[in-house]
């Protein structure tokens, strides 16, 4: 059973716990600040595979194996997937995914889809309807590029607000028995659209979601940013995350001292050259799943609001002039 | 709370009702038997936009908007919207609902959409997460030709095992509060791939896994097909649904005479020339949320399983040679 507090605010009535995560990375990511923390890195980004799309199925299965095999389960003990990824038809997912035989429930959330995927499986696990859930998402720099943008082959030059998308994938196991950090509260985020247009500033499309859902949050729960020890957005990046400070300080709250941004922490700025940070369902799901997850373990991080964020948009949608709405799934984690 | 009975299936611990639902469909539908029954028909198929894929947005808002108003409720009244479709990045979805305001949950089960919608909002309704539900799915002929296929200027001659896919939408409220009819069970779908790789013949990719969804649900439940006014598939077809009559022959049921299916129903098959019938997300979409669904309401039908199903490909996928792999959600469904 669950209830509502506030306006939006999902609270879980049982005690419903992260049971194991894995976060896998590209070459890229490898050589960032975060390798150290990955459960499998790989310096072909190709994975053994004879295509990028084919390759981010194999980040999938990748991580959702470790996670299986960090809970000590088998996949026959898992009632339900939630999955999803930015290709187009959710492909990543479903060829990734469908060799675990675990019945299995398309997810699309853009970016933000490893939150709403974890959301979905809190919430089922709350309600007695499964035992186990399994969350996955997952990007890879090469299919998205030549999905969303331009092929890599052409070697455009990239605009200094885009974000790069990440190579990697994250895979998490939910489920009623004591783990490693609880799922407290849930929030469903809402489509805010801003009007904005230019697909190379995605952080920009989604900081308003960001900020609607988050200080949705805090007003439903009576809550304040220093009640958390981290207040961390999916893949707002450098401009975006500046955007939804700002936006947040405008309504009178001050996240600044607790917000960070898995787009922030992937890369290194200076050394990496990736110009606004890292983007893609892969960023947060790779980040939350390693580093994060393991803060919460080793009790660095004890109290933690996890927003990750969406542009839902296409190239379709983008040729025909609609602008790029954002979304932001919210959950509250504790240890 | 809900829980799980055999092996699959979840039994809803509340009384979960649909409230009420709206199908909404194109020009050529509206040529076809269901004609009475569609809340609203267009003879422009553009709906007076300006693109197929802006048409498509617009008969989800119409489906939205007929359900909302039939349940005598308001768009703040909703807590989460559960909906997706075939086009990349579900646009039709996002552009469509926007607009109403309400948490947005994508969904991506290809043609099993609705049911999958549907699965997801009796889930949150019983556990309590939710107070009211709307779940709704909707495809357009011409933005599923021209993404999938080919442009429809070029005139490509269909193959005879082709379904026509379906300009329609179809949306259902769903809550706790008493409506139309009960949702009892439900059944999240697995991913079957029999390695079928024509994407001209979709029914045959997906009958497997509608035959996995309704034996496992019979079987976890100890119920028979005469124990159901009619057990309602997706978008079959007229070939899909006769290799699932057989599938499940094999398996000693006989569903011969409780069996139809979506796509066999929307068009007149000798007079519409749509080969094996219809599909598309709003295939099975408009067809319940309308026909089926006045039909719960008369008392005509008072016990049936709705199992929708899914082809989970895209054209990347079958260029890099990938099969198509098919799902199935099933719903059981109570007057």
């Amino acid at each position: 059973m669950s209830h509502r507090i506030g306006k939006r605010t999902i609270e879980l009535d049982r005690q419903i716990y992260i049971l194991s995560s894995a976060g896998v990375a590209g070459n890229k990511e490898s050589n960032g600040p975060l390798v150290n923390y990955f459960d499998e890195v790989y310096s072909d980004d190709l994975l053994g595979e004879k295509s990028w799309e084919k390759a981010e199925s194999r980040l999938q299965k990748n991580a959702a194996d470790a996670a299986i095999r960090k809970a000590g389960i088998s996949a026959e003990n898992i009632d339900v997937v939630f999955a999803g990824d930015l290709l187009n038809q959710c492909i990543s997912s479903v060829f990734g995914l469908y060799s675990l035989g675990i019945p299995f429930a398309g997810q699309y959330g853009a970016c933000s889809t490893m939150a709403q995927a974890m959301l979905m499986s809190a919430l089922l696990t709350d309600s007695g309807a499964v035992n186990y859930a399994l969350a996955v998402s997952s990007s890879h720099f090469c299919s998205a590029e030549r999905q969303f943008r331009l092929p890599i082959e052409y070697g455009g030059q990239r605009n200094l607000t885009s974000q790069w998308t990440v190579t990697g994938a994250g895979a998490a196991i939910i489920t009623g028995e004591k783990g490693i950090c609880r799922i407290e509260h849930v929030l469903i985020g809402r489509i805010i659209d801003m009007k904005i247009k230019d697909a190379n500033n995605m952080g920009a499309a989604m900081a308003p979601a960001a900020a609607d859902s988050i200080l949705s949050y805090l007003k439903d729960t009576s809550t304040k940013p220093e009640d958390y020890d981290l207040i961390l957005t999916g893949d707002l990046g450098f401009l975006g995350s500046e955007l939804l400070v700002s936006l947040c300080k405008k309504e009178g709250v001050d996240i600044t001292s607790h917000h960070n941004d898995c787009g922030m922490i992937i890369f290194d700025r200076e050394k990496q050259d990736v110009h606004a940070g890292g983007s893609g369902c892969g960023c947060c799901a790779s980040v939350f799943c390693s580093k994060i997850m393991q803060q919460l373990k080793s009790g660095e991080l004890s109290n933690i609001l996890f927003a990750a964020t969406g542009a839902l948009m296409s190239p379709t949608s983008s040729q025909q002039g609609e602008s790029i709405p954002g979304i932001s799934h919210l959950i509250h984690i504790r240890r």
